[in-house]
């Protein structure tokens, strides 16, 4: 016979001051109890995960939040593993969130299994989470940038952002992070790259992967060429010039100069007064996107212009009406001031 | 004594009907004339100039639409004028036209002075005209790609826009061109390139200028150069693989080239079906862009956001506000349903 007690489990989840209270004691239990709170679609949910927030920014802030990225086959997970091992081994607190607004399903398709860094998930100082569950990418990277205030608010020195190659996601996760990596392996011949475009160019560091054994001399000549690529490209970051690294994660070698060279970038950026700079950019930016967002899903939801969309849109693409006229006639379905 | 007659001036300015046979008849003053209407700023203007552009947007579609950047000092319109002169000598309608968003108070800093292609701008087949002045990138682009109508509908092959590089205009050319040429000089050093972020990525075709005298081996290393560079790149067109090429405006040597790149690229296209997607694609994005500007522009105008917006940013820029919480009160300022 059961007696569930729905009422009293429904509020102790629900009750944004005790989660945050144990949240801000760094208790990982709680952290991801927050998190769940946070990444839950349920409408009842909304205002007890906006109190958390709210509750929490004020102690978030502190982390160095690393976005990273890779061509596939690159070892992504193997990378992240043996970083945040090496973190740890330092003392260091490391959170490991994912982006990946593909996995809708699977509730994380990328990480969703955790023996992919079974050493890491098993370090005290780490908090593994997959991607949120949550649609759209818009979504998922609400949930994670919320996710990552509870990462900070909780004492994680160090948020690594996993994001894998799905459209948008890699501009979305460079507005949420200090410094943005892309791993890029060597050797792989014509299609090495597969680097989606615009990639190459969010990056503050290059790191050329599986730099061991017989792979040594060809790594280090994909570094040179990768070195000569960025010279025509430029920095996302003002007063950084974007490096090219090598390194090995079975061997374990030079992880400790990526993470010299994210302590010169941190240090460097800080004193240039840059680094706080891009967080109050990156801060406004999102609502400014979270604005655009609901603007534009009222407009497409709007029964009128629902329902004119793919005549309009049909008449356009045969040159049949042109742009403008399309575009007036779609706000005038909107209800809103026709302008030129 | 004057005696005006500004009634029947005005009526003549403003008949539609009129200059749109004009210019369907090829003829390039009334070209002129329906031009400086689709630019006018001016509130009676805009239905005259929207059944300007209804009736010449069925003719028009005929032309190559080809976008030219290039970094400082490339010899951009020693390259427009060499490359127009070509196509008009080969019996091609050629029109020039510029995309200039800085340009509000000179009506078109770039071009503005014809000088610049003096021999081109004698030729009884090319059309050459200066930014309109316009004020936002939106407003520009939009008069731009209207004149772009009617330069098609007026008969001209050829469309090439020439984009200063300020901010977005690449990005805007490039949305509303076929092919898009980046111009490029040799041996300048660390600073050569001087290419905005993302620029590289979104060119078909890269062109090395200068390639006379004394700079032939300079320019031949960069163009190889350019070519590993582009290994890493993604083609912004599927189905083609940029190219690099060099040529000397001075000497005249290459352009042919230029020609048959852009004239396979065309086919290859045409005949891959991308041409006409492409365009397409292009239309039904051009429509969302100016609902997305007017959505944009009536809330960031609406009295309530403009009053509450310094205060909720001032709040999120240091992290006393969270950005959910901030695009929620915007929003609801803005009488929208508040939703998460």
């Amino acid at each position: 016979m059961n007696t569930p007690t729905p009422q009293k489990s429904l509020v102790s989840r629900h009750d944004p001051d005790a989660l945050a209270e144990g949240v801000l004691a760094g208790n990982s239990a709680q952290l991801g109890r927050a998190i769940t709170l946070i990444e839950s679609n349920a409408k009842r949910d909304q205002e007890a995960s906006r109190r958390l927030v709210a509750k929490l920014l004020p102690h978030s802030g502190k982390a160095i939040r690393v976005g990273i990225t890779g061509v596939p086959g690159a070892g992504k997970s193997t990378f992240i593993e043996a970083f945040g091992m090496y973190l740890c081994k330092r003392g260091l607190k490391v959170a490991v969130l994912a982006i990946d607004p593909s996995s809708t399903i699977s509730k994380g398709s990328i990480m969703g299994d955790k023996t992919r860094m079974e050493e890491l998930s098993g370090q005290k100082n780490s908090f593994i989470r997959p991607s949120p569950s949550g649609g759209t990418l818009g979504g998922v990277a609400r949930k994670s940038r919320e996710t990552m205030i509870a990462c900070e608010a909780a004492g994680y020195d160090f948020l690594l952002i996993e994001t894998v190659g799905v459209g948008q996601s890699e501009t979305t996760v460079r507005s949420m992070v200090d410094i943005f990596l892309l791993l890029l392996i060597t050797g792989a011949g014509d299609d090495l790259q597969g680097i989606k475009r615009g990639i190459m160019e969010l990056a503050d560091l290059l790191i050329v992967t599986k730099d061991d054994g017989d792979n040594h001399q060809a790594a280090l000549t994909h570094q040179q060429e990768l070195k000569m690529v960025l010279h025509y490209l430029q920095s996302p970051t003002p007063g950084w010039k974007p490096q090219v690294l090598t390194c090995s994660a079975v061997e374990g070698t030079h992880i400790d100069s990526i993470e010299q060279t994210l302590e010169s970038f941190r240090v460097g950026q800080i004193e240039s007064g840059e680094w706080y700079q891009r967080r109050r950019r990156q801060s406004l930016q999102w609502v400014r996107s979270l604005v655009h967002e609901s603007l534009l899903e009222s407009f497409e939801t709007h029964p009128d212009v629902a329902a004119r969309l793919p005549i309009i849109e049909q008449k356009v693409s045969i040159d049949r009406m042109d742009p403008v006229s399309a575009a007036q006639q779609l706000l005038a379905a909107f209800s809103f001031p026709v302008e030129n």
